[in-house]
């Protein structure tokens, strides 16, 4: 029998759709002019990515002109944040962060703060994950010039009150930033009804293609690239454009985009049902994340008494894919800083596991996993002194 | 009849070689998972992004770990020098480079010296655009800390005595860089023969895909990050790896560094039939950039009393693909500053064509374009007032 192979970290990253591979591969072969060029095989593809533009521009409700291509959302993290700090430093030096961010913003904003005289807030996120509105306002201050604060986590899927933080920062002349990678196509995004200044997004979370992504700045907002060089990008992100990611790019915005409420309903179904399923079957388990405010996809448990990457080593051998938090820090020992953050303690952050389910996901894939994650969370009990102490502790209190 | 399409602009990108698509494929379908994740579809990645960054070392005869992967050149170019000026900012704020860089080069070095506090000086260079080792000695001051000059140029073709550099920095105690883009494939290079401390490198113009470049950084230096976040690329350089890219770029690497010296050999035979029949054949033409000192792919000629522009369109509409200088700088209507700096006159500057071959490229095609060239000169000259006023002047001198 050959070994069944379940997916369920559609968070870290997904597989490429057959259309957005077919849309990119002439990109990748006939038509490989320069965009830059002044020649047929250059305006062949400066064309398409003007297309390509529109197409995501349209999805998010901004104008094409306020869409640049990045290399990805780690770089259009990089972009916003440390673009709009240079290029305002004479207005104010102090930015707002939350906790709970990806790296990519944490240490854009630590990396401010030590190197560049920068002074960075970090809030709070309560049990859930989510910011307080009131010490956000309170936090601001008269050199304050850029809050940054996720759409939704990648760790714990809580989703934050993204309008009314951008009301907040508009009412206090603050930019705000928000990093969407895990939300676009899994929650409508309207970024003039949002009334976001800057966000950040990604193809590979959305099946498309690594290396390639792009941040929305509204008009009118002006940065210090990142990328100094040649003027593509409205010389705002120099370097020869990504051609075949951009048009894959704009086709998995495209398909993600179609029936986002849809796909959410049906998302959110599944979802429920594992996590229904965990909860109910395996004792001394918590749900991670708010439990209505989250990703359609995602699902966080801490099992308590055990590690997390124990769970992990014994679902790989079973063939199924899951992770026990960012993909970004795995090889660190340490816990989830989002886990922390939400007043875990120590112990029981290091046994988290994150399912995260996608387009390829069926309940029988859920099962099958639930089936044997409750195997596997009895087994790794069975060995665990924590656990020991724990039942014989129980057992002297009856 | 139809049209032909005769490309000679691969100096701006390069067409994909079908070995590198096939190579990349598999990373872009069924191998997707993220390299970050401890499960076997990381595992599966992870393997062959270790094994890509050993080929393109061992190509340049880097150590592995001395390969940081980035989205392209200008990355490259920024992360070198940004994070070496950040990094190092405590032991000095002077940096030379030369007047013909690439634009990610010299705009990365105006930025810092606008907005960061830092001293930069523009090396002037000789008529063929090569800078002089004395006035590069002369440059050095006790709070330099970088040197940033390019292997060859991107518009002329002329080489660097970057070897002789990289001894004159290494004497002083200062870093050198080398933007060696349009070098790899064409010149041998040995990072550690030539002694240089960070080298730029880009997959599209070595017949690989646009969006995966790559920093060679010598052991032991430490830079600050361009975009900071996930551990990857041992902290260097964040973000989810481009995995196809990687696998495509490193197979680009190893078609281009196979036998570099008979490549070299092959094209500059073909280079010097292009430079010696518009020579012969078209009158009041010059080559720019050094007759022997070239990267065996270039030709770029000045053609008086004519704009560059206007021969482009006329090759255009025959459907051969040139460029009148850098592709990053089109659009713009100053002359390039790389001829500029030759010392040429502005309304000669204005009237270049840069030919690029490559290894498409055949004898056929280039007494294709010749020949119409000629033509094109022929034409655009009749209806030019400077050619006219120019004819009846020496007239008068007979």
């Amino acid at each position: 029998m050959e070994k069944k192979r379940i997916y369920m970290d559609y968070a870290a990253t997904t597989p490429i759709k057959k259309e957005v591979v077919d849309a990119m591969m002439p990109y990748l072969t006939e038509h490989f002019g320069n965009p830059s060029s002044v020649h047929g095989f250059g305006r062949d593809v400066k064309k398409v990515i003007d297309e390509s533009r529109d197409k995501i521009a349209k999805a998010v409700n901004a104008k094409p002109e306020e869409i640049f291509f990045t290399g990805g959302g780690s770089e259009s993290d990089n972009m916003a944040i440390k673009g709009i700090a240079f290029a305002y430093k004479d207005k104010g030096n102090h930015i707002i962060t939350s906790k709970i961010e990806h790296h990519a913003v944490l240490h854009t904003c630590e990396y401010l703060e030590k190197n560049h005289g920068f002074e960075v807030t970090y809030l709070d996120v309560d049990k859930d994950g989510i910011i307080s509105l009131e010490e956000l306002r309170a936090a601001i201050k008269d050199n304050t010039v850029l809050i940054t604060i996720m759409q939704a986590n990648n760790e714990i899927g809580t989703v934050q009150p993204v309008k009314e933080i951008a009301q907040i920062a508009s009412e206090k002349g603050v930019f705000f930033h928000t990093d969407a990678v895990q939300a676009l196509g899994n929650i409508e995004i309207d970024v003039k009804d949002l009334g976001v200044d800057l966000m950040s997004f990604t193809a590979h979370k959305i099946y498309g293609p690594k290396g390639i992504g792009a941040l929305y700045m509204r008009k009118g907002i002006k940065l210090h690239p990142l990328i100094h060089g040649g003027s593509q990008e409205r010389k705002k992100r120099a370097g020869t454009e990504n051609v075949a990611g951009i048009v894959a790019f704009a086709k998995a915005v495209e398909l993600a985009t179609k029936d986002v409420a849809g796909h959410a309903k049906e998302q959110s179904q599944l979802r429920d049902h594992l996590i229904d399923s965990v909860l109910s079957r395996i004792p001394y388990a918590r749900l991670n994340g708010h439990r209505q405010k989250r990703l359609p996809g995602n699902a966080n448990f801490c099992f308590e008494f055990i590690e997390g990457e124990a769970i992990l080593l014994s679902l790989d051998l079973l063939g199924v894919a899951a992770s026990s938090g960012s993909a970004c820090t795995s090889g660190s020992l340490d816990p989830s800083h989002v886990l922390m953050a939400l007043g875990l303690p120590h112990e029981i952050a290091h046994g988290s596991l994150r399912l995260t389910i996608g387009d390829m996901t069926t309940k029988e894939d859920i099962d099958f996993v639930v089936d044997n994650l409750e195997k596997i969370v009895v087994r790794l009990r069975e060995l665990s002194p924590l656990y020991d102490k724990f039942v014989r502790e129980e057992s002297q209190h009856v």
